[in-house]
């Protein structure tokens, strides 16, 4: 049974109001303490919650989960549970934590199962076996069009009739703090009459969510949106460096390849949309009225404020963009319908991307290309520098969160450090 | 150490001089016995070779290889093993099955290892992490460019400077004999002003043959053309099913993406490069020299025949397409250079395909989008039907064979019965 999730909660552990990580969230992932082996991990203020330390306490006994789930090295075995086991456990932990200590007292036990963050390397929490990005953002596609094709012509003319997406890289998808290595490629420079080889000189980061499989469909049979929350387990944040010199001479007539499979990063921590089930609201309004595969009821987008923060070497975070994931004009259960409508099988574990989010103000653009316009309008850092695009040094963190009447529900962050490329 | 790759061998086992699993192949599938779980196996004529029994009976013994490798459910853990002890396996079999029986006889146990291929359900022979998608043929790009864009310039500005290539689904990849449902989805035909909602009705295959990673590169560091090869573990045959009238929708800006995703099919067999040694030959003559990091030396195309068979419901099957995997402009070993000179990771088990391999003769041309010219010259078939498209209860057979000097090495067949669409 759930709890009215409006309900304000207090935890006996001490939590700030501004953390993301409140009783209200209660996220998975998976995380490694100092020298031991990985394991599910909750997050609640400034600490980590040891599931598998719970689990041989008895915590979760009652509820007929094997307790070596918690001691998997990634998320795709808890997840499979289903809904309401996972729902279950995040119940017990929520009853666990809260002050109001009844039969789940854990507080005699906070040494054991307690960890600083800071002490918790945190891992990539899934198995991805595939991983595809959607461009739903229509500020994002409008700007792209106008940029590279037509001002007047910027969207594509599917564009407003189904949600464009094409398949990425799952292995390269790595946790926040990884380091990550400026690619070499081809690109063709203007007014060059052959193709040029070395390290991109164009390199992006695109602010985007992405949205866990947490059920499996059968081959062969699609997904509706009426059901398709049910096959999500939960949200992380989503950086898809890009190359964009790299990307624009390769990717026609495909698509992208290999100006964004050298990396993406995501956020470690997946919140699951119970936790986010406070902050519902309504997508954009359509321009054209969809297919009706592609038609839902309900408020099926998210109230989820992003920000992206760009620290040089030398300086300290600024922030350079602030946007929302309510800005998509594909909310996510259309795009899981339009993914499964030819019997496309997801597997748990997959990732589902946004696509850049831009909102509609300068300042919500989510990449270097759009707040840069191309290069052409660099952004002022606080140390006097000045940036088109990202240099080596160059840390990226993204950050959201969504809060509401004392309710807050946050990502943490995906964090990127760009180091130079191979001599 | 190999055996002279060259040198004719004969098997105990009765082998037809048209099989294509001659005792020169010896390929590595999972297969199911019935009534018992599945387990690595190798063909030798019409029989399929049980690893595990003879891995019970101690036949690996000395190569110092886990028994249990042999019991797995996919190829994947073997291939992990590496290349000298993959191969000791290979030549192993060999020795077991080579009529010159000495310290490896096992003929006595041929009842308990042997069973014939009709009785052992061949399964998915690997867990493919992700799925890439050349497009490497030039008879392909140039037929599909002069159909769709101008037959003047048929080919993009970057085909001949790189191998283009972009992400596919790897959920959807389906052994032989696995029924192909007819995808629904959004189509916008000629004329109309709005996009339709329906089955598919432009159906194709795609002949391509894929090659399996057998070893993983660091995330941020590139395989050269000169390694390549030791990233390979084996190849298969693959048809990447295409819906056509799916795909011209939705295909702008970034690639191809329900239309390919419903499902792709390879054969079981997974035939080793050492098998395909004395099958290397030339590529076609780059008509510009690449970059250097695409340069290579050596022979590093293989000489495979090719062919697909169309077969209705009511009819027998018939060939429609000869084509050859020598006719591929990138080669593998170009292919993989490129995959990863941006540092992108390769794990054991991915799956990279050539690209529809279409040659230089109508018949050769490896689609029905070809082979009909987009329909308009529809192909007869021996039942006094006709086909633009393929229609439901069409069963389409892919054979590939390499034969030279009494020696040949087959990949048997990837087979496909196409069933309708979901009411």
């Amino acid at each position: 049974m759930m709890s009215n999730p409006n309900r304000v909660l207090r935890s006996w552990v001490d939590v700030s109001p501004d953390s993301d990580f409140s009783i209200h969230n209660i996220p998975f992932g998976i995380g490694r303490p100092p020298g031991s082996t990985p394991r599910l991990f909750t997050a609640i203020g400034q600490y980590a919650a040891d599931l598998q330390v719970l689990a041989e306490h008895g915590f979760f006994d009652d509820l007929d989960i094997d307790r070596a789930i918690f001691s998997s090295s990634t998320l795709n075995p808890f997840i499979a549970l289903g809904r309401e086991k996972t729902r279950a456990v995040r119940q017990r932990l929520i009853d666990i934590l809260d002050d109001d200590l009844d039969e789940w007292d854990a507080s005699q036990l906070k040494e054991f199962f307690l960890l600083p963050q800071t002490k918790v390397s945190m891992l990539l929490p899934l198995q991805i076996g595939d991983y595809t990005d959607f461009y739903s953002s229509r500020e994002h596609a409008t700007n792209v069009g106008a940029m590279f094709r037509d001002p007047q012509n910027a969207l594509l003319p599917n564009w407003l009739h189904l949600p464009v997406a094409y398949h990425g890289r799952a292995s390269s998808i790595v946790v926040s703090g990884t380091p990550i290595r400026r690619p070499q490629g081809q690109t063709m420079p203007d007014g060059a009459s052959s193709p040029q080889f070395g390290p991109s000189r164009l390199l992006d980061f695109e602010l985007e969510m992405a949205f866990v499989i947490g059920r499996e469909n059968a081959m062969g049979h699609p997904v509706s949106t009426a059901d398709a929350e049910d096959y999500i387990f939960g949200l992380v944040l989503f950086n898809d460096w890009s190359a964009r010199d790299i990307q624009r001479w390769e990717y026609q007539p495909l698509g992208p390849f290999l100006s964004k499979n050298f990396a993406s990063t995501i956020s470690p921590w997946v919140v699951t949309l119970d936790a986010l089930e406070p902050f519902r609201c309504t997508s954009p309004e359509p321009e054209i009225a969809p297919l009706p595969y592609l038609q839902y009821t309900g408020n099926r987008n998210f109230d989820i404020q992003l920000e992206v923060a760009l620290q040089t070497a030398s300086g300290a975070p600024h922030t350079i963009c602030r946007s929302n994931f309510r800005y998509l004009y594909w909310n996510m259960s259309q795009q899981l319908a339009h993914h499964t409508i030819n019997g496309c099988p997801l597997r748990i574990g997959d990732l589902c991307a946004s696509g850049t989010i831009s909102g509609p103000n300068n300042e919500s653009y989510g990449s270097m290309l759009e707040l840069t316009w191309r290069g052409t309008q660099p952004i002022q850092l606080p140390d006097g520098s000045e940036r088109r695009f990202l240099h080596d040094g160059d840390t990226v963190i993204m950050r959201g969160f969504a809060q509401k009447e004392g309710i807050r529900v946050g990502f943490g962050e995906a964090r990127g450090t760009l180091i130079p490329a191979l001599q």
